[in-house]
């Protein structure tokens, strides 16, 4: 399918994201056919060359104009965008994170009517990072290897440790056929005792304006291997999100990953 | 088959790297069946727990009471040895570097006969690091995503890059379809032009006794995927060596690389 | 000196940098006095909040209506914009590279009657980076401590090393009382031969947009020790020439470096 | 004074760095006068060349055959030796830590006497990052450069964070004039809220055998300035004790710290 056929639908357009997203749908060669703001409105942004397009106060409405809609919006609207994209059988890119598991299971039946791409993170580095990390764990055993993983954000961020640090964590998790949960090491501080063979350490970081940044170190007493990755841009969400949207076009109903998306799969 | 059972022989017992082999073979719970050196004598060493064994001054009579020989000599010998060790149908854990077409040929007549493990680097990281190095080039695109090495190592090392750093190279290039000594960029300096989409930069750093780090990192205009390996111990290449003579013990004739020793080929 | 009552122009307004400064300098609380460009027009740019101002199409004309000018041109109009500057009394914030001796004596000149800031790099990090580069090279012994300078630029970059680099290396150089241009190792390639002993090394990266990195590594047999910068946007060039071209209303004439305006000096 | 003049003692000679102390005694052409041990007897070592010495149950008697005594014992031994060494006017360098305020006090009291150099960590290169960091600490501006120290170490480690990265903290809160008690973010996890300004944060990472790594970044909107340590060995520890043993020859009472002995203070 051509990009510029695919008409592609922003909710909430006025967003951080979805600003990003007016610009990238455009740099794609793809057609920008609407979006959904609270009050219909779509607000001004000071670079001129952004697009305009039809704006609706709602999805249910905005997805009978387009094949596809990019939604990094917030849990709260998961379940009503489930059905209404569902209904209209338009196919679904998502980036909202927190779900719960009412949230998430009205993401997975809609994935039988229609191709959803989910994703806690749209960058293909990020995408890549989490399933070399996998390999890796696989690869080095536990009882020599120790896993760690570090991350870094700006100073607004209000969680710790990240989204992303944490699916990394649950990638060697899986990769070592444990689980996350039962051998996390978070907020060391005073008398931690010696490190647990088969634990995943994370540490935080927060300073000035930094996007994201992630590394997963694998030491052994011989040798040590990490993997980091950078984000310079929030754009590669955007970017990420709209090659997912232009992949859907040629899916069927299911329920797919970046992976996927990538060819990594 | 049982470690304790397999009889291990060091073909330069003396050396720097054979020295530690002798410590790891036993470490390995393994049977140090004998060493060659060029007089016939066995250097004493500092530590008095370090096993002797009786010493050949030939491979050939060396390989004559071994299952397997561990050979971390000089490109010299290959020939040789290649001949004597299939002659007596010992396996081979070959880590000498240096091969020119001959020698390489030698090791492949070999290999009908025998089984043959050779690596250039036998440590576990750098294996998995070469690797991944050829998913994420062969993931990444090139005109997209700028590929680097660097490399640092002790101040006494003669020649740049590493071999390490050459053998990630040629991952890259392979995971690109494409072949590095037509996109090598080393040693950049004065006025280079801007940088070649495709291009494979290399940049070297010398200091202190750093046994040897390596990196390989793609950047885009949106984001960064790096992949680091550091050895803190010259000791890892014979504990790979070992693990590599020890997996002999099940196999049949052949050429096996340290990825087939770890199970990720 | 109040900052709303400097008068600033800017040379070369309509460049990468000159654009930049149109936003600082109205950032920062003063005035936007004029520009300069060589055919008299002030290029549009999409944010409309970007300030306007007088243009004219010579130096000599828009020094008569500021307290200083802010000069990031090239190194063939600093003849001219010393003599320029110096006749009208203005002050002159000079970021040009490239000098050769004939300009770097006509700045010299010009410093006697007017005051003048030069640097080659304005950002606060690494005018620090320069000052503590050249500390930890007068306590950590040449001898013992190898020095390392390596640098990450986008791939559009033509030169290597950068000047930020060779301005680190000089710094190096100078806390142990002895002269890059003997001790430079750069482009290491083949047969290197071991380091020297007070040896200063260079390393060079090219990739994605990176807009500059730097470090500077002192490794020993026993530890290692780095200092490393990393820019993430161009504008703390511009941040910074503001900062100096404020600072320049309280002096005299004379030759300053951005160690005098941050207060290192 | 001649470093073979000087007759050194090491209380504890049989502990971890008491060994590596009995052969940095001698690498630095000094004289092993004795040793220390509860029971009075010197344990061997593996490597015949390490020197053996006359043997003291008690760091008085010790004292009285020394011109200065190294002492990286307990804290409960720290009052005892203070009254001793003080008693025989021998010299005393101390890297004993975890002291409380009686024992602190007993060591300034002895400093009236003997020259005393104490420090948490007698490695240069950490001596050095400390200062650094509190210089760039006074340079870069709390409110615009958010300050963060990450630290890993060992997976024996019991503590976190390490004392070295509490004492480059205090480093950078000392610089901007403010108590690291009153501003410490250590171990971020959950709802944490944003970075408060002049925050200093921790950050904590385990595993393998790591001597010990330390990094302070300073992070603004623009830029990222970091201070990063490595210790490949532990023996650098005992390398810096013998040097501030050979530099007490020449001092007079006091108490003094590992910036008077490396001519930084």
């Amino acid at each position: 399918m051509n990009a510029e056929t695919v008409r592609i639908g922003i909710a909430g357009i006025n967003g951080r994201v979805g600003r990003l997203l007016r610009e990238e749908v455009v740099a794609a060669g793809a057609r920008l056919a609407g979006g959904s703001t609270r009050n219909g409105i779509l607000e001004p942004v000071a670079d001129a060359a952004t697009p305009i397009c039809p704006i609706f106060t709602s999805v249910a409405d905005l997805a009978k104009v387009c094949d596809v809609v990019i939604d990094f919006t917030n849990a709260s609207t998961v379940c009503a965008h489930a059905r209404d994209l569902a209904q209209s059988g338009t196919a679904w890119v998502l980036g909202t994170t927190g779900l719960g598991e009412r949230e998430q299971d009205a993401v997975d039946v809609a994935a039988r009517q229609i191709p959803v791409v989910q994703a806690a993170n749209f960058s293909p580095g990020v995408t890549l990072m989490t399933r070399l990390a996998r390999q890796m764990a696989a690869a080095l055993p536990g009882r020599e290897y120790d896993a760690e993983i570090l991350e870094m954000h700006h100073r607004q961020k209000v969680d710790a440790p990240s989204g992303t640090a944490l699916a990394i964590g649950n990638a060697v998790a899986d990769g070592r056929g444990i689980m996350l949960k039962d051998h996390m090491e978070v907020a060391r501080s005073g008398h931690t005792g010696p490190r647990a063979d088969d634990a995943i350490g994370f540490a935080v970081l927060r300073g000035g304006q930094i996007v994201g940044e992630h590394s997963v170190i694998f030491t052994s007493a011989h040798e040590q291997i990490s993997l980091t990755h950078r984000s310079f841009d929030r754009r590669i969400y955007a970017t990420g999100a709209v090659r997912a949207a232009l992949w859907t076009g040629t899916r069927g109903a299911g329920l797919y990953s970046m992976d996927d998306v990538l060819g990594l799969a």
